[in-house]
């Protein structure tokens, strides 16, 4: 867009009188403020599950989860080594929780989504109602409201986390507390948000703003989500780019299910095949079924279930199943598009 | 408010010279205008379904489908006798359709909604999708979408018919227009827009307003919704005057699932009873299951399966359940929300 | 769309059993029920200010304010006559005041809106703010508001009162109170609330809704509507079909100021002519500044200053300006396009 | 919440194994990663105009507005050294035009304001209108609109700007281009937008989202503004921890005027002083009049006539006016509220 700016001995004694009055000029950054397309500082990565469930096992041996709180592997993007980020703006991590283990309860203004990958007994309370996770279900810990986890089977639990802590961070806006006690009292039976929310009715008399924009749907079981993708595939088709993609909504204003995440499930039928597109947004998507491979820029990555992969922003993505494949994706696209930020581009 | 104006022969004279000028005088009738709260034309009125039915189907021996073009019996409220109204403002009849018979596609400005009363095999194609319909199911045909009826069973199907066209008649908005085949092709599986809208998941990739205000489901299920209330009542109680009510929601916007009638089903268990509460809103009941009966006002009318009562606005009505109930009810509720008119009372 | 049932002795008898069951054949009536476009029950009609404005005087010497409550003459439609109705759906009318007068203070659910004619030193109080009504002001008392109006000048003042009765009325929903005294105290300085709402800001910490869904700004004065379209007609050109036309809006929402009742002025400037269109809503126009005609259908009606004419549904209209106008419209508009009922064709 | 985990060679032998897997110990930082309540890295700071300016008007002698294509002092805070940051997530800075100078048409996905402080004749086109900018407006550039700048008059212009530009960076979605010509072409008289949708009034035929999600009027005038505030603090009175505070709304749909920047001006008379209060936004104020004091947690500063100050956020502040006062604000208060992450407090 423009020429350097020619260094002359008065030109610097003037930038040297800049600093300690907390002044800078801006000509001297500018070219690099606003470059003509991005380029994420993330890398594309996969963390293979097989060879992650045994570190996380292993740490299961080492620390109690009265050390740990939450005894989780974040999974660090090569870029952000000590920064606790999967993508430039959200967090992911692997969660083990061991037979008869608790996480106490707490609450934050970060919202957390759990996409359950093994292990059957694991359930989170939230603001008094409780859910069983299964493999596949994907879970919501609302901005602001209490939770907290337990597991009543008899083998390790381990789901995924996904959280906003960085842009919460960024944002300079964390608020955190815990629960008196050490779990909340249930007030409300087990379905009962799905069953007045989930089932395409609604309260009569409500307005479902349990937890301000987030939705009051606090499990999306898979069972559910996988029948809906399967039939939707076979009845209306897929879609060259997308494949069958549906995303969870918040069924009081048919947004997203989150108010700073974006979450959805894409099905692929063996053999199937997706044009490359690129998005602003920074994705992670963790693979409840199915093994495949995609390639993000000159990356290929394979996958095989439960592997996560981080997909930078504003890269070329395209997918190529090897079987029948069901991929959990979440990215800060609704951000992007409550900002005015959201772009793609299809090839 | 205020009192009678005198009629003086002065007065009486300029009144006369007032009409042809096309002119009146308000304070004649600003009185009877402004009345301090709303007192409804109609009457509360229940129609026995085993009374009703046989009528249509004599109707169905002496009309074919053909002659009759849609084979209904209006269910006129005593106070509009001849103005096919059921409420005030809204228009209810039962249609009789026998094996075989179709009913030709058409589109109208008018909003329809059926509710599945006796009969299995009789289907509706909106916009290139076909739905079964079961008993107990709601459909819906949006305002100026292609619709059709068809029936591939063997014994009579009888549905109740639902339409707003008093209000479409009363704005003059009707335009209607006939399909140049008889019904339309079929562009999509059955089952696919209830896959992509009604699971608390919406396609990626589409708005979803395929119907304008309308919801993109157009079959909520029997089936889904019976489960939803029945787990409803379970987790979180019933309310003292709504029983377990759950509406049928647009997955789009959360609001209601047609942009000028709102509908819900109402379950009550075996023994409950609900407080008496009025609303602005005239109601069309029809009872999917469960027998009991409904005080309105002064009026009390037993209920038996199939049943469809009359409720007129701003009167009080309370529900005592004989057996375990499901109450499928439509209203102008809606439109009295979106112009500020709705207020509701509870005793 | 489809052809008349014949009547034989036993359909004959048929039907006669159905009206005491309170049941009518629909395919008797659903012919004219549904027809292919509408056709307005309402005419074009002109009031002429000269000839009305002396029976409106005539009425101040014949009633005091106090027997008359509000002194009107109601404009009927030639097609509803005793109906209080100007279109199909709404209701105009002129009110005088004279000087010394007061209209006591009540609110009722019906909207109302006045556009001011002639005269100074009328007031209207809305919820303990009073606005001083000058000739070309639009002044809103919203749905269920406390208003009441007032007269300190001392010539009499005549204004357009247009309301939502006949639309109010249909819904059943007409509820009115009177006040304890006569008039309001007075809570906040005349001009607040123009100053918070009405420049394009909105206080910090209020959301604006006082009345619901109608504007918190309830008088938009004429001397800001009237620069604004002339800047906008230089600014960015007038349009073939609406001339240079700017919408009354709740700032709040961008909406229409009112819930139930669409209001805009029209700019033409002399010698400006507009093409044919029509649109779904029935339309009363009260001439502020000019004179020229309209084509209504075949009927070409001239007019001049302060004269109301009403404009049927769903008719072809066009202008032609004399000399540059501003003219004051309002229609049930909002309505149609909040139940998906507008429509516009443009030639 | 949690007490430190004690470190063993075992374990310190498995985090080392951790690190080449991309992998992270959570239990290590989870401490950190949620405070019970944010503390701001930016600090309370003021620019004082005195200073600053003849800094700004030293680069005027120094480079050309050619040479620096923005000829912008970027107003660093002391915690972000290098980073071109006023708050923890806003650039601000003071730019200079000089007469006959034009800053060339480009645009960029970032949103920028202008907040005019000196000089005349200086102009901004945004997307083919025209408007020139005198001292106290409020002039906005939109994500993705061309715009350019210009000066016909012939003393120095200085204005503060401010962008997005940290956020924009954050989530990766900085796009720019350069316009081909130096400068638009004009299509609009000036003041078109103003007139269309600044007046309470919007057009009939167009929705106002010429620049998606940021207000159609693009200059506030100050002179209206000021009116504006004068007039309310008059009419309905102060509140005692806002003083008599406005936002700049978008006409549209009354949210704030830009997607990503909140700005509103307050109001203080001489003498008036208000209750402490914090919220989680980091605030830049500039003084448009006035001189007073500010109370930023324990740090006093003072402020006179085109000072600028940094407020970090949910720290506690409080005003005092030495005379009549009017503040020109700008913070991220917006995204908090669409993100769901916006508090305040009130003393």
């Amino acid at each position: 867009m423009h020429g350097e700016v020619s260094l002359t001995p008065e030109r610097q004694a003037f930038y040297e009188s800049l600093t300690p009055a907390n002044l800078a000029p801006l000509w001297a950054v500018l070219k690099g403020m606003m470059p003509p397309e991005p380029k994420s500082k993330a890398v594309p990565f996969r963390w293979s599950y097989e060879s992650v469930r045994p570190m996380l096992l292993k740490a299961g041996e080492l620390l109690t989860a009265e050390e740990a709180e939450r005894r989780v592997l974040v999974l660090e993007n090569p870029s952000f080594q000590g920064m606790s980020r999967t993508t430039s703006t959200l967090y992911a991590g692997l969660q083990l929780i061991l037979p008869g283990e608790t996480a106490p309860a707490h609450r934050h203004t970060a919202s957390a989504l759990r996409f359950m990958i093994e292990g059957e007994g694991a359930f989170t309370n939230v603001d008094g109602e409780r859910t069983t996770m299964r493999p596949g279900d994907f879970v919501i810990t609302p901005n602001w409201a209490w939770h907290d986890h337990g597991h009543e089977g008899d083998q390790p639990c381990i789901w995924l986390d996904g959280l906003d802590v960085p842009i919460v961070q960024f944002f300079e806006t964390i608020f955190s507390g815990g629960y008196d006690g050490k779990s909340q009292s249930v007030t409300r039976a087990e379905g009962d948000s799905l069953a007045r929310f989930g089932s395409g009715l609604l309260p009569l008399d409500e307005d479902g703003r349990r937890y301000g924009a987030t939705s009051p749907i606090f499990n999306y079981p898979f069972e559910r989500t996988r029948e809906a993708l399967v039939a939707a595939a076979k009845g209306g088709g897929s879609d060259p780019h997308l494949g069958t993609t549906l995303r969870y909504a918040n069924p009081v204003d048919g947004g997203w299910a989150m108010p700073t995440i974006s979450t959805w499930m894409t099905h692929l039928q063996k053999g199937e095949q997706t044009k490359p597109m690129r998005s602003t947004d920074g994705i992670v998507m963790c693979v409840a079924e199915g093994t495949g491979e995609v390639k993000i820029g000159e990356t290929v990555l394979t996958f095989a279930p439960h592997d996560v992969v981080a997909i930078p922003a504003w890269s070329w993505r395209s997918f190529k199943a090897s079987s029948d494949c069901f991929l959990f994706c979440f990215s800060d696209r609704v951000i992007h598009e409550k900002l005015g930020f959201f772009r793609e581009e299809r090839s």
